[in-house]
């Protein structure tokens, strides 16, 4: 079973999950990436049976669950960093804090085509697979445990991809983890001050000096933020106050897609190919045990659901890891307009 | 000239610091790290013409400054990601904050060997490069604009290096970082509520629970932090309550050696060789504006220096973006077995 282990000089929850197999990946430096043969690869169409059962799929008619004929399949992570089985049993350990690893971690098999990149999916696909995430959000917040679900994807090896077949992940905690408290905490502030949703400001403000502009739609905008931590980095966030991406119209979706696409049109026009993370913060479980209405009341008027994503061009070190301070070597107003200047086709 | 901006929504400083050159290495994924020649290599003996003048050094009788002749070196970083130059100048630029970019940043040129790795110097070499790190925090300390300094060393390219020459490397930086202000917070709480140093009880409790104990000696003692959040993490403190690494005597130090040499020898041997980081935190500068002793008061007696370091044996992915959270594949107590069961000679 995997545990949270709080860190007493940090005061942060880790996730202690042990590798399973004779001889876990992270005890030799060594690092096997070869690529699966479809036959092999258990996200493969026709390999159903090697997967948990499926928790949402889009099928063709007549097809049969965790069998072919889908063109998306979201499933349980057979390696699973967190499970959604038994209680938090919150204990001492000496001196030490730890609890039971519940939660949920799935992977959305974003295609059946093995070899098809995500940049390269159709506005559609990405629509669908935007529209998985928002019902499997929807669907784990049923469950009065789980405080967040926190939608994200590595692309290539640098961004911690283990496999190279087109995939999401999404794992739920019981507890908000610290990133969205510090959001939550920095728009409540803001909006005890003076009455506004912190990322609307951050928009007007963006919107009205332009320079770090990178797209923009009809629903969403897309921008290099003022102090981005990584070279590149893009957060995108809807034109009107939203903190809950269930609530997300289909029209919204198809705007994020949009925007998702042309991104990473400009970072392969701009940069070349690579590997690249996104990430999708949206408004924590009302109705978990954890009670972020309690802490942060009113969030729902103040939080808004964003999309960050970073192309994967500098390592963190040690500088990085002894003071929690980044260094970016691209100023985040010459990113944006190098991406501006891509000549990208949608 | 680098600047600090602060992220509105984390409430956390960046560095913007524009990388020098006609095109930055970071505005395209591929990453060319050649070996330089000794006779390129600005950090090589004979090539002290190519680094900035050397703000400290071991030297032979009879050699010269920023001539041949030395064991050790410690210059300005050619392209420092701070500058010891001007002054802060707070503003506000729309709704964001900045500041200049002021702090230091500089380079230990460890051994005129250009081939010896850290790992293999002797135990009076690793104890003449930690003697550097406490005369240059020493001495970037009599600048009150400068807060704390950091030292980090980054060994092989996951870990951030770019030079394959042996060095580490100073930043000294006008606030607190976000990581030193977390422990000292720790601290303080615990401080508050036990009248007892947290760094003194968790080694009191790791002495005697022993399950993570990697190496003790008279003056030092390393062991897995129960909460790690990287596998075969160590962490290094003197037995001794000590907030200020500038203290340390001549005999910590030959003993922080022996525990370095020693845990780098236990990787090796565990997990082959690769890519690894350590960060020294210790105290910040009482007498700087940041006034440190306001903020945590009293925090000579509860804080202390530590040497935390880890092998990059996985990658922060989405998830460890997203959420600030860590997943730690392998159990301290397995790791701690694993180095403790390493046959090492030091």
């Amino acid at each position: 079973m995997p545990e949270f282990r709080k860190d007493p000089l940090l005061g942060r929850w880790v996730i202690v999950a042990r590798e399973r197999g004779e001889r876990p990946a992270s005890l030799r430096f060594e690092n096997s990436e070869e690529p699966l043969a479809p036959a092999d690869d258990p996200f493969s169409e026709g390999n159903e049976r090697f997967t948990p059962s499926e928790v949402y799929a889009l099928r063709s008619a007549g097809s049969v669950p965790n069998g072919p004929g889908w063109q998306l399949r979201v499933v349980p992570n057979r390696y699973p960093a967190l499970r959604v089985e038994g209680e938090l049993d919150p204990a001492s350990y000496g001196l030490y804090d730890r609890m039971n690893g519940v939660g949920a971690h799935e992977v959305v098999i974003e295609t059946p085509d093995s070899k098809l990149a995500f940049a390269d999916f159709s506005l559609s696909q990405i629509s669908r697979v935007l529209e998985a995430y928002r019902q499997r959000i929807d669907d784990l917040y049923r469950d009065i445990r789980l405080a967040h679900v926190l939608v994200f994807k590595n692309h290539g090896r640098e961004a911690g991809a283990t496999q190279q077949y087109s995939h999401s992940q999404i794992i739920a905690t019981p507890m908000l983890p610290l990133r969205l408290r510090e959001e939550l905490n920095s728009c409540l502030q803001h909006w005890r001050l003076k009455r506004r949703s912190l990322f609307m400001d951050i928009l007007s403000e963006e919107l009205r000096m332009r320079e770090r502009l990178v797209f923009e739609n009809e629903h969403v905008v897309a921008f290099c933020p003022y102090a981005g931590y990584s070279p590149f980095e893009v957060m995108l966030i809807p034109r009107v106050q939203s903190a809950d991406f269930r609530k997300a119209s289909p029209a919204q979706l198809e705007a994020v897609a949009e925007a998702l696409k042309t991104v990473l049109a400009m970072w392969r026009s701009a940069l070349g190919d690579g590997a690249w993370n996104f990430m999708l913060h949206t408004a924590p479980n009302a109705a978990s045990l954890a009670a972020p209405e309690e802490e942060f009341p009113g969030y729902e008027s103040f939080f808004c659901w964003h999309l960050e994503m970073f192309p994967r061009l500098t390592t963190s070190a040690g500088f990085e890891w002894g003071t929690g301070m980044h260094i970016n070597p691209v100023p985040p107003e010459e990113a944006a307009a190098a991406l501006r200047a891509a000549e990208v086709a949608v």
